[in-house]
């Protein structure tokens, strides 16, 4: 297999492109093609400051090193959620992203959820009866209230994170087969900004999660391997390993489920418009953020009750 | 396991529905429960005469017992579609229906393709080149006109098939992959009636295949066991495959998608109105069905074509 740009032997091979390319086309491929999505999507301008949520996985630190190779004003900012289940995850983890940082002389901020809110994710679910046994809800609430805290603290216009497109289809996938209209109305690379809510943008939406290994081989950048031992045995794991089944017998079957939603909720032709109010969101009365909540937010809701557990 | 109704042994375990029935109460179930879809989905009434399409398969043939055992005027439609791959499946699939029908003294009524139109479907396929060597959307094209001119010229109001949930499912399945608007804002259980078409009705949509067979094992019909050959390797038998290994891991994940679909297609929720025109349709020059083509139909098209090809 040659590669498409130079001839030259191919290094990596995209059968659902019908493209292959050597190290060096690949290494210039990838951010071409997110410079595109990020346009196409209009996600964000080289005048907005971009906040990329950082796990040290390869999809983040992809991201990461592909924004700043195209000129962004990307900073980075790493939440230690205190996972550790035998495999020291969070440590490894926290230590990559800030040796990716401190290697390219960026700005990496680190929020640690022990020590603002007193106790790591897996106590914060546990004491909290939140998500049947697993922390994954309550990391995922967690995450939210923290990327979006920081994001308005500091003045951030954007939030990115590293999903690539086996997440999106993953998703839309499940959505899909509970006909969640919710959830199908909203999804997409892009969740406009809302009072108070950074815009939130996935430019790797479109990314193969096998091309965002093989950028950061390629490019050398080392990411922390392992999945969230949490993850194991997750419904998301599930989704993807049938739509792999699919991609397998007919390349290119996940990336066309994933588009032509997108192109489906975009031309009219199927869905109704997204009438989901953002107008009954209000200033939590604890932390400020917008919530649509009574009151409280969800995420000071289930604090509280961890307070109120540890304390009697 | 014991029989809910009754607390007898029970034969027939349903996981999806959490429910356990003896022969005798599943024999009752399953025609109260289409009476339940038949009503729920207006699909007719007492007063209709149903014409309905039997393949000799257990699907069809069940349809046709339950429809008769719940007072229905049903009749029966065999299509000769002149398939024999070595198995002799037309001839055979022919004699157990006609079988059924003479046991019932019930009205079936018989047309063979070869007969009417000098080729069986395998040959039209053939010499038309349409299907890629499959004589599936060939045949598919055949039986819709077929079925809507034998309802038209006999007089039936409405046409029932015996497509199951996995057949459904399956279908859904597919248009959803590829988020095919047309297909997906149509599917449904009624297709209803326009000029010159008669209404369509799939009373066992809601039924599992298994819940199908068991129904015809319980009743003692005699069925043709083998799919037809032709449907080897089809996609919608892949679709099926995937649909049961989510349904293995989840009991009703596939009687789920099929329902939250038809009810957000209802709620008006997710999907736009259906605004495809049947306006626009005209009859046949040929043979009088109405079609969007201009001219003449698609079938009509076909047989023009295989017969210039046959007398060259």
């Amino acid at each position: 297999m040659k590669c498409k740009k130079c001839g030259a032997k191919a290094s990596v091979n995209m059968r659902q492109h019908k493209l292959a390319l050597c190290k060096e086309h690949y290494l210039e491929w990838v951010p071409e093609q997110t410079a595109r999505f990020i346009k196409k999507y209009e996600m964000f301008t080289h005048y907005e400051k971009i906040l990329v949520a950082v796990s040290g996985g390869k999809d983040s630190l992809g991201l990461w090193d592909i924004l700043v190779r195209l000129g962004y004003q990307a900073d980075g900012l790493y939440l230690g959620l205190g996972i550790d289940e035998g495999i020291n995850y969070s440590h490894e983890s926290q230590r990559l992203a800030q040796k990716y940082a401190d290697e390219h002389q960026l700005k990496l901020h680190v929020v640690d959820i022990e020590k603002e809110y007193g106790q790591p994710i897996p106590v914060l679910a546990d004491k909290s009866h939140r998500g049947y046994g697993k922390p994954c809800a309550v990391c995922g609430l967690a995450k939210r209230h923290e990327m979006n805290r920081i994001a308005r603290d500091l003045g951030y216009d954007v939030l990115a994170t590293g999903h690539n497109l086996d997440d999106e289809a993953a998703v839309l996938f499940g959505n899909t087969l509970a006909w969640a209209s919710e959830f199908l109305l909203r999804q997409g690379p892009v969740l406009p900004s809302a009072d108070g809510l950074a815009r939130k943008v996935k430019p790797l939406c479109r990314f193969y999660e096998r091309e965002m290994t093989a950028y950061c081989l390629a490019r050398g950048i080392e990411y922390i391997y392992e999945e969230c031992p949490f993850a194991e045995g997750s419904q998301s794991i599930y989704y993807k390993e049938l739509l792999n089944q699919l991609e397998t017998a007919r390349p290119g079957a996940k990336l066309t489920f994933y588009l032509r939603f997108l192109e489906a909720r975009k031309s009219g032709e199927l869905f109704i418009e997204n009438n989901v109010e953002r107008a009954h969101l209000h200033p939590c009365s604890r932390c400020g953020q917008p919530t649509s909540a009574p009151d409280i937010c969800s995420f000071c809701r289930m604090i509280e009750k961890v307070n109120a557990v540890t304390e009697s």
